[in-house]
């Protein structure tokens, strides 16, 4: 029943190798990583976050050690790509490939950056159909999502979320960082804009597309402030909470504690969670009496507005399927054993 | 002259019928209000605004009481709709032909909420031809106002706005509760967002399309502060004047309050009536001197601005014939008579 | 290398005649303005900002005065257009014809103004293609610029940026006092609304494009406080600022004072340049030493990176080639030496 939710609280890129004695480090950790710093999503980047000298090093980590372990969530590796340059494109096909024969089953999807207008988003689709056929599996096995951040990508954004609609494109991730330079904005002491029309839109093509939509990272880990330099859990958390207002479903993490956040933010509340299991309880206790249409609060529930009800409780379960230990941490007992065993269908 | 605006500064929805001994009362009140808590558009609510188990006598309610009274303004039933949902199809199907058969006459037009993409637009416009056609009206003579509350009615805004201008489509409305809860988007403690990508685009739009542009419900009616409850009135005003700001052409109302607040807002202030008045006399003093093109100010008065200043006086005077004692009350008197009286052709 | 830089930190509209002795005062004032007083682009303006009996005069002045001036910027006269009035557009085509005809090789291009859907964007650079045959110009050789400020383009803006790029439309400007009168936005004491949402997508659209986006007009030129008149310096540097923090290419200016403003804002700080010169010296270095993919500050300098440093270079190349009394004012004089004689190849 679940199978209808799609978790991303949290996009959680790790560099695939860095310079240091276990050049596996970062991505180690990320596998490893327990109740609430272990992420929805693991990322294993290959693309900007691994140097150029270490991408070959990065790749074998990846094929070597995610196999080793057992991650509950979701593993997407960050590949390389570029709408203007076909080199790119022919390292992330290589890379694509390698991944998918190596690793394919421990894989849910690639990340393909930098995509330009909804012709190049096609291109990478069909790119990951070729591997998937060349190594044996079914079609659309293998996910693809995308970073938007191209002036092209943000024109085509309606027209990229409708190819969505029907394709193994799952979710669109906002990349502020290349999308701030290729327009050329300017920061004048304010940092960069937030985007909040571009912001807007990911959340409504994704949600019209049926798809997910991520907000972008946020690089200033931490702050020094009177002597003292600490982790700036504020803005991350200002940040996150913004996205969520707008409707994306997940957030962009570079660090273990922004996990944490992200993973917080991004799930129902226990006033929400108590809410919706408590009306979807009077509403199967009204189905049970039989007088035709139910009606809680002087709303008639239809299937609409239960599916919104419903979507609570999924998520949560969702949640608690591949991370027990958060839902359990985060949620009384007696509240969570009643959202799980919930009777979940309208009919 | 003034077939060319069409009012809606207000568009009131009462529930069609309530569970109180007069069914009607809310609806009954709409079509009795007086002044300033006139509506320019009543929406007897047979949707969301109306408990399941009373639909059927929201419908009755409509169809009897309606006829009973002249109203001034526009009466615009909302009926039963979902892009995703036959059913409510087939309801709002039943409506539209109920209405249309037995008060056509009395109808300006049907509201249809929940729409999706233009296609599903075309489908609710079809639905209304159908039973023009069925019960003997002109093709046209019904008017479709449509509820933009989906993540794919949103999508396809540009697109719908633009099958408007060929079509009975007269009004897109803002839909925030349904379109909130469409894209996930969470209140986490400062209510719902503005959507401000999404009113800039309406109020474009509907502009280039030739369409009305109405803002959202808001539902906050009552404040306690202080050991009192009172009516909202600041906050209300913020938003129809952040929707005024904007060029929307009107605000929905759910009270009386708020019509006075929304009618008031939504008309040219006694400043801009003076203004454009006397710009028109100077005009048209100049134009019968007759030495060619009229300059006012030092800009020449071309068709384009000559068409501001008209429809100032054409929104006043279209006040004026249905809400006479709106404009009597805001206007001196002299004013008025002048905004009366103006010649108005450019030529 | 410095041809595929269009430069125009200043869209300095100038009437083309005003009623003075010299009627050409204020064209010829930007025709001999110095420093940082001189605009990239000087608009001889024969639409709003010259009185409609003074046209022809206009028309006069710029034929006659921009040959007499070796401009080193460029020269983009504004005509008259509607995309809803046939009489406009014959105007504008006149207009076009005889600057074309009498001084087609001092031109850069023509402004298009109130353009509509792409369609009519279409017409417009049809029309300045007719003009360039009958007069024996390369097909290209006048550009074409329009400004958007009419629900029609903002609507079509996505399409308009896409003809944009194989065509010879080089620049979107924002008009704001005619959009606003067109959408009906209401000045109720806060003055207009700053469109964030058609910013971004002007910033976003022509980038995608690859089009140059000029922000609106700021015309409260002067301001009144504690009894003293003077020059709105903030207020300017503040849309300025905003413009560019958006990725705006360049911002409109009506006089002087905004001139120096708006060119100060647009170039690269003196902090943006030394380091991308010195980003640039490095990469250079690095390469002379034959090893591979250069890497700088532990990122690989790839080729869309390279373009982001070069960029800044080539720009102030662009400004010091026309205006090197700009650069040589605003950058060390070492600084400066060092951005001129860079090598700029990637391979």
């Amino acid at each position: 029943m679940t199978d209808d939710i799609r978790l991303c609280r949290t996009f959680q890129t790790a560099p695939a190798a860095v310079p240091k004695d276990d050049s596996a480090k970062y991505l180690r950790s990320g596998l490893e990583a327990e109740g609430f710093q272990a992420p929805d999503w693991l990322v294993p980047d290959m693309e900007d976050g691994t140097a150029p000298n270490m991408k070959d090093e990065g790749l074998e980590n990846t094929i070597e050690l995610v196999p080793e372990y057992d991650f509950p969530g979701e593993i997407w590796p960050r590949v390389e790509w570029s709408y203007e340059d076909a080199s790119f494109r022919d390292r992330g096909r290589e890379q694509i490939d390698q991944l998918v024969g190596e690793i394919g089953d421990e894989l849910d999807g690639v990340v393909v950056p930098k995509v330009g207008r909804v012709e190049d988003v096609k291109r990478a689709a069909e790119v990951v159909a070729e591997a998937e056929a060349e190594h044996g599996y079914a079609d659309g096995s293998i996910k693809l999502s995308i970073i938007i951040e191209t002036g092209r990508a943000r024109s085509d954004l309606r027209e990229i979320a409708k190819f969505g609609e029907e394709s193994r494109l799952t979710a669109l991730v906002f990349g502020p960082v290349d999308y701030a330079a290729e327009l050329g904005a300017r920061d004048l002491g304010d940092g960069r804009p937030r985007w909040d029309g571009l912001l807007e839109a990911l959340s409504n093509e994704a949600s019209a597309g049926g798809l997910l939509s991520i907000g972008g990272p946020f690089d200033d880990l931490f702050k020094e402030r009177a002597g003292l330099t600490y982790y700036n859990a504020d803005a991350y958390a200002d940040q996150v909470e913004h996205e969520a207002h707008l409707g994306l479903d997940g957030s962009w993490s570079l660090y273990p504690k922004q996990t944490i956040q992200a993973n917080t933010v991004h799930m129902p509340t226990p006033e929400e969670l108590e809410r919706d299991v408590s009306k979807i309880e009077r509403f199967n206790e009204a189905k049970a009496e039989g007088t035709g249409a139910v009606t809680l609060d002087g709303q008639m529930v239809d299937e609409a507005t239960f599916k919104v009800f419903r979507n609570t409780i999924l998520q949560v379960r969702a949640i608690d399927d591949t991370r027990p230990e958060q839902t359990e941490e985060y949620y009384d007992a007696d509240l969570l054993e009643r959202a799980r065993t919930l009777e979940l269908s309208y009919q």
